[in-house]
């Protein structure tokens, strides 16, 4: 069976699984249950009409896929294929999705079909390759290979946060996180504004995929460019989650956890406001701080 | 300039920086600074004596290189190349590394030079390449398409610890975390055994490279496989840090953090024994509990 887009495949109860255990608490064991979130691997493929005039099956069928494999928690399948195509610079835009396809008998794959072939340069596919690969990197400058190029200008001078919004941000995003509470394990990520969080929040064992989910989500409802919103991570701010947020043209990236030198560096080079640290009542600003008032 | 195995490339200065900041605390917004944990991408590169006879000038010069780029905290680097390709099944011994060559020139590319070409099968490729990829993945099982193969048996039954052992742990961990220290914001690996935490922790901002550290480091001094010895990590105990333990043929492996549930299903099929939330003078034993004693 093939589902199309928009069909949205939340597992809920497949995102996290009970198992049993044995507890040391205070020098005793016991033996007990415990909730653990679910990881799997998910094939990210590709498949458009000429290649499919090639065999004699769908596309699904003959498995043309030739873009990812990640390790994610399932739920939010095809928001998570579609936002990692795009935040790679594979898919520009929504438009360019005939159908997203998933089988139910083979359910670690999603395959987003495109009504024409994209043209993808070798600097993007080296790019896409860059975590562990055997591509054109080497020789050229490393950081540049690995960067991906957005279509949209640097975010909004007008968005702007008061500082006492921010404040009351991780409270929202931990009572909203189901999967979290269950196993006290998982990433998340959600979209606010200046009035606050919005509700929908995305959850993984990756950073990067709970971000991904969160801007396929965007792209979908045609939402790109994020303009006007504020990314919020529960974990730390990595290089890949200020490039995520470069593509989805979103000016303000807040973290619970510390950014890295090189998220810093591209969050001053693109204009994103970079906060960490947002947590027990205070955060740092990294760059970008005309965009937070008191 | 070429150095060679075993000089250990520790860039004290260069895993943090200084950054000037805004900090908003109690609603008051101050100017200041703060560490960061640097972040850049490592090229893993290999090379062999056939390889070299195709080029003019030396592997190095060439760029001989295609297996990875990994985003890292600097430091140790020699060790999270020789770890990465040993826990990808790549490299087998070190006596097959015939030189590892950094130029300083450009400090981000390790090339791990081979006394003869190495026997690469096509699963062990794609498999190398499961992150991002265009490659053989597609069309096998997923998860057999990423499994690593040790070339250890299951780790040794005789390897036992108390649960007051256990429990000092992240304490000796938290203690000689150098750069979490300044930064707040990276991973750690150490090994332990009965009598404790070893001095050796190695950090980074990605937890996958704080193990390849760790296990190239112990790869470089001739002790593995390690199977009489446990696995200390900061965060949370994903599958690929029990495949990395299990390449290592480690017994144990503990996280501060929770489990995913395929790190618990490898867990209890190469028969490591892996606990999960060691804080707060607590834990549990998702998998292997025979090696745990009061």
């Amino acid at each position: 069976m093939i589902r199309k887009a928009p069909v949205n495949l939340v597992h809920e109860a497949t995102s996290s699984r009970q198992v049993s255990i044995r507890r040391v608490v205070s020098g005793s064991l016991q033996t007990g249950a415990d909730s653990v979130a679910v990881e799997e691997p998910l094939e990210i493929c590709l498949a458009w009409p000429e290649a499919a005039v090639q065999g004699t099956a769908s596309a699904l069928e003959r498995g043309e896929c030739n873009i990812a494999v990640t390790m994610r928690t399932p739920g939010n399948d095809i928001e998570l294929a579609l936002g990692f195509l795009f935040t790679e610079g594979i898919l520009h835009s929504f438009a360019q999705v005939a159908e997203v396809l998933v089988a139910e008998e083979f359910s670690n794959r999603v395959t987003v079909a495109l009504h024409v072939k994209p043209e993808l340069d070798a600097l993007q596919l080296a790019r896409n390759f860059y975590m562990t690969s055997s591509c054109g990197v080497c020789g050229k400058a490393s950081i540049e290979a690995i960067r991906t190029h957005s279509q949209f200008p640097p975010g909004s001078k007008d968005f702007v946060v008061e500082a006492d919004r921010l404040l009351q941000l991780p409270a929202a995003l931990e009572a909203r996180q189901a999967i979290f509470q269950g196993t006290g394990s998982i990433h998340a990520a959600a979209l606010f504004d200046n009035e606050g969080l919005e509700s929908s929040v995305y959850e993984d064992v990756g950073r990067h995929n709970a971000v991904d989910k969160l801007i396929g989500a965007a792209l979908m409802n045609g939402r790109i460019p994020l303009a006007n919103h504020g990314l919020l991570v529960s974990g730390r701010a990595s290089f890949e989650l200020l490039q995520k947020a470069r593509m989805a043209g979103c000016p303000m990236l807040a973290a619970v956890g510390a950014p890295s030198s090189l998220a810093i560096d591209l969050a001053w080079d693109a204009d994103i406001t970079l906060i960490g640290f947002l947590r027990d009542g205070r955060f740092n600003i990294y760059a970008g701080p005309a965009r937070i008032v008191s």
